[in-house]
């Protein structure tokens, strides 16, 4: 390994020697093989390899976060959270699973973030509360997991370093280097990992927007000039790839502002939107002030928001244009901009609540004007539809639909992405952010630009793979997951415990209690017969009185067969009962016998 | 009443006296005033009034039935049910409240049916197994009906009725002009109501189709001539009203089936569609037939309308088209087509199962082409998602954007609601079939066509209208809901059920059991814990320990201080335990304590 250590050494960003539990890296053949000949070497020895690792972002949306590893260096990027679909019963968010990044904390020299969106950041309280790396982010990212920190009290124990697009992070053997992307909050970038392996590109999320309203365009001529010196691959946003065309700059939607708060006239007008679409809040602003309007803000999340960019300096205004929302009925309504969240018709969201006639503080009505600006997410369309349909119920006049162009996505669509593709010029390619449609369509793209099918890796969570000059190929995978946060409990909910949920919240419970004699099994009391969810209890006397007769003739017949086994007890009653349920209702409630002994 | 009574039966239609109880028309006070002037009543006399009830369709989508109300005389217009929305867990489907129908039964002549989808028609055996009446409707529609109502063992006791569009039925003293419209299923109709207040078009569900594969264009001339002759009121569909523009001809799919034809090559294909519509299914029977591939059909209620439709000579085909589903293993895939349920992501669908590997009798992977025409209904886009990428993950090829064009819709956008209302130029207007999003913007539709705001009513169900021709108001409402079929149960299921379902499916449940001392309160068994769907139980031993202490702690104090009210013992442990639990995790499961006494 001595000459290999060496070769590396050369290169600059090897300078750093880890230390810790040594993990002898999956690619120990190859550098055996690369030793045998020192002559070889020089001319024409293969790069090391490159190995990257998906815990998440693939054949899904959020929880984003990837693995590099190169020459016994790790570094992680991003570190995000999911919002859990409608399957995953009362479960809060998902993380991913941290099981190889913990076994392998000695190796790992950092996290680099690309954006402050909880699809990127929303997972790191939970890794840092386990295992503490440093944290690499532009100003504003670095300030909202400051944030997001210290509501668990990690703030003062991880090193948060502060560092700008153009800047580059030594990391072990690889020098991460950031690069300006356009995105819909400011301060993203994609990244550059200049590795012994070569040069990897990194999109992170972005879009192209050459009149963007913050931050100035996307450093296209850096993906450029990487794409001019050689990159071995390119991982790239694939969230838009089913879109065809551009999506549009985010200037679109100062003229649509302009024009609703023009029509919105003697109005109050009320805006959702994204929290950390603070672009979005900033031409908010533009217009409020324009109009002579005052700005308040509506729901947690919104307020964390824009005092962490405000007091970074990404949001410009005046002082005296914000309110305090409780200020805002000393105003006309025409003075009023009133900006929420709840775009996705989240039941316990401040724009949820003021559609439902519950937000304490706002009432809503005819003097309303309401603009959502954004879309819904795939699985909200029918709850931003109720909400929609309750505002105007009301009264509001409520703009929600795409043609007033009041939102731009923050992804790029198919032809931004061919740009890319079209600079980076990568040897290999592998989709990222995506369920496996986005992960195709980007595919699509990337063979119609005449990448060859060989030379793209549609990867899973878990997959890793390794690649250099020469190849890419998949080595045997490691723990993924999605680890379920509900309440306090990180991981203690799992199948069966959402499998009961699903039964019980689709047919409720009914629960046969009795107390047997331990000698020889007669009723001492009960059956008693509680049920939840099932049916209106008082309306079916009748079929409850049935189900304690069968119960009874039940335990009676097994204590005559002499049977005093609690569990082929309870096994008779719950079969004897689900038929007899089934028979008259044509349901299947959960049946629980619990049989309690004296 | 008699002079009024005369006058009625000079109006065609108006020879049929009612029996049965006889319930006083609330227009009474309006007949009291025409008798007292017969002079007046040859010249100005206003014409009676007729009254619109809406039971359904309006602030929801699905579940349509309005009845008309004249001189005593009702009639209904169509009999829906509603597929439950995500809030009404372990619902199968939702239908009208009959209570006035039911209270009324002697004042109904009849049920007139527009087009046979389930929302036209889903309600009709639950409404007919209470209350019979004659149901007239197109050659399909009865079809469709029968077929239903036989399920119900209903088909003997109802008399079923074959009109056809052009033909009139005579209820009371309406009369029903069914005329012709597009939608997806054939043999759809819009009604003109001829009563003694004036005529009421209402239009159906409709599109405007220059060129449909079945049935002709819908009949516009006829509606221009009832708008030349003076229509009282328009009740029109709502559904697409937000979308712009014109929804595309049914001939656009076949160029696109077409297309995918010959892309798929030597694929077996494989289509998912509305069973009910019968037209996709047709051009299916074109392009397969033109291509020498064979048709096989999945899923039961696809079967069912193909059966229907084929009887009565809706498909054209050849005998020898079609295989049965065992079959297609016999062929070539590129000699196959099969046509199946699932475009909604349905988990218990055959497109679904097919996704899942769950199918009994088709495997899909690379050989298959899948193309799903249909778009996904609000709320469903998620689960169609899932699909799609399950599909393309085994390997299948799947076409399901609307890029390209494998669906168009059978409501009609925004151009063509014009088209209807310039036509008929009602003096009043109802938009009917839709949320209160679609039927404002519906409204807005017919303010941009000149109509007076006070002439447009935009209701809800249980509203009551009545109109003449100088006037529409609204009366008190009459009963009017959603009643919910869980199994075979018809409204057992309500708020409460409904609240423990959504608690139990979120939180899961704990039950905590004990036996008791009658004479003492001591414990003589337990206390025990059991939960479902709350943690995974081995893993959270020291938690459930400390919950029996907890509440044995509590049971002891009860019967330290001689408290015997079971009531007052079940409160205290639940509010013991729900605090204990919420501490330690931060959920708030139900608590359910249950006490047995010896």
């Amino acid at each position: 390994m001595t000459a290999n250590n060496k070769k590396q050494n050369n290169n600059p960003g090897k300078n750093k020697v880890h230390n810790g539990k040594n993990v002898k890296p999956k690619s120990a053949k190859y550098f055996k093989a690369k030793t045998s000949s020192k002559k070889k070497e020089k001319k024409s020895e293969p790069k090391p390899p490159i190995r990257i690792m998906f815990l998440g972002g693939l054949n899904e949306i959020g929880k984003n976060i990837t693995l590099f590893e190169c020459c016994n260096d790790i570094f992680i990027l991003d570190c995000g959270m999911a919002f859990p679909d409608g399957d995953l019963l009362g479960v809060d968010l998902v993380i991913p699973d941290f099981t190889y990044v913990e076994e392998n904390a000695d190796r790992i020299k950092g996290i680099v973030i690309t954006h402050g969106h909880e699809d990127h950041i929303g997972g790191l309280p939970f890794l840092l509360s386990r295992v503490k790396f440093p944290v690499y982010g532009t100003p504003l990212t670095i300030g909202l997991i400051e944030n997001k920190l210290k509501e668990f009290n990690l703030n003062k124990d991880v090193s948060l370093n502060v560092v700008n697009a153009g800047d580059t992070v030594k990391l072990g053997c690889m020098k991460v280097e950031l690069i300006h992307v356009n995105h819909s909050i400011p301060d993203s970038v994609g990244i550059a990992v200049h590795s012994p392996a070569g040069t990897i590109v990194h999109t992170g999320d972005f879009k192209i927007d050459c009149t963007p309203v913050d931050g100035g365009m996307i450093n296209l001529s850096r993906f450029g000039e990487l794409g001019n010196e050689g990159v071995l691959a390119l991982l790239a946003d694939s969230t838009n790839a089913e879109r065809p065309g551009y999506t549009p700059t985010e200037q679109t939607v100062r003229a649509s502002f302009e024009r609703l708060f023009a029509r919105a006239e003697k109005k109050r007008i009320i805006i959702a939107t994204f929290a950390s679409n603070i672009s979005r809040i900033q031409q908010i602003f533009y217009c409020a002030e324009k109009s002579g309007r005052k700005v308040a803000f509506s729901g947690r999340s919104m307020i964390n928001y824009v005092s962490v960019a405000k007091e970074l300096g990404y949001i410009k205004m005046n002082d005296e244009t914000v309110i305090d929302i409780d200020m805002i009925k000393r105003y006309p309504p025409e003075k009023v901009v009133l900006v929420t969240t709840g775009t996705q018709g989240e039941p316990m969201s401040a724009l949820s609540r003021m559609a439902y006639s519950d937000h304490k503080k706002v009432e809503v009505g005819f003097g309303d004007f309401i603009i959502i600006s954004a879309n819904p997410i795939p699985g909200n369309e029918k709850a931003v539809g109720n909400v929609v349909n309750e505002l105007l119920k009301k009264g509001c006049e409520v703009v929600h639909e795409s043609m007033y162009e009041v939102h731009v996505s923050g992804h790029a669509c198919r032809e931004e992405l061919k740009i890319i593709h079209g600079l980076v010029k990568p040897k290999f390619f592998i989709p990222v952010h995506g369920e496996q449609k986005h992960l195709r369509k980007h595919a699509e793209v990337a063979l119609d630009m005449g990448m060859q099918h060989k030379n793209i890796f549609i990867g899973d969570i878990g997959n890793v793979v390794e690649l250099n000059e020469s190849y890419l190929k998949q080595l045997p995978s490691i723990p993924a997951g999605k680890i379920l946060v509900d309440g306090l409990g990180v991981g203690d909910v799992g199948s069966i415990v959402l499998r009961d949920r699903k039964h019980l919240g689709t047919d409720g419970i009914l629960i046969i209690v009795a107390t047997l004699d331990t000698e020889n099994g007669n009723v001492i009391s009960g059956p008693d017969i509680v049920s939840r969810g099932f049916v209106y209890v008082r309306e079916s006397e009748d079929l409850f009185e049935e189900v304690r007769q069968n119960v009874d003739d039940i335990l009676y017949d097994c204590a005559y067969e002499d049977i005093h086994d609690w569990a082929t007890i309870k096994n008779r009653v719950k079969d004897g009962v689900s038929k007899l349920i089934y028979d008259r209702t044509h349901r299947t409630p959960m049946i629980l016998p619990i049989i309690m002994d004296v």
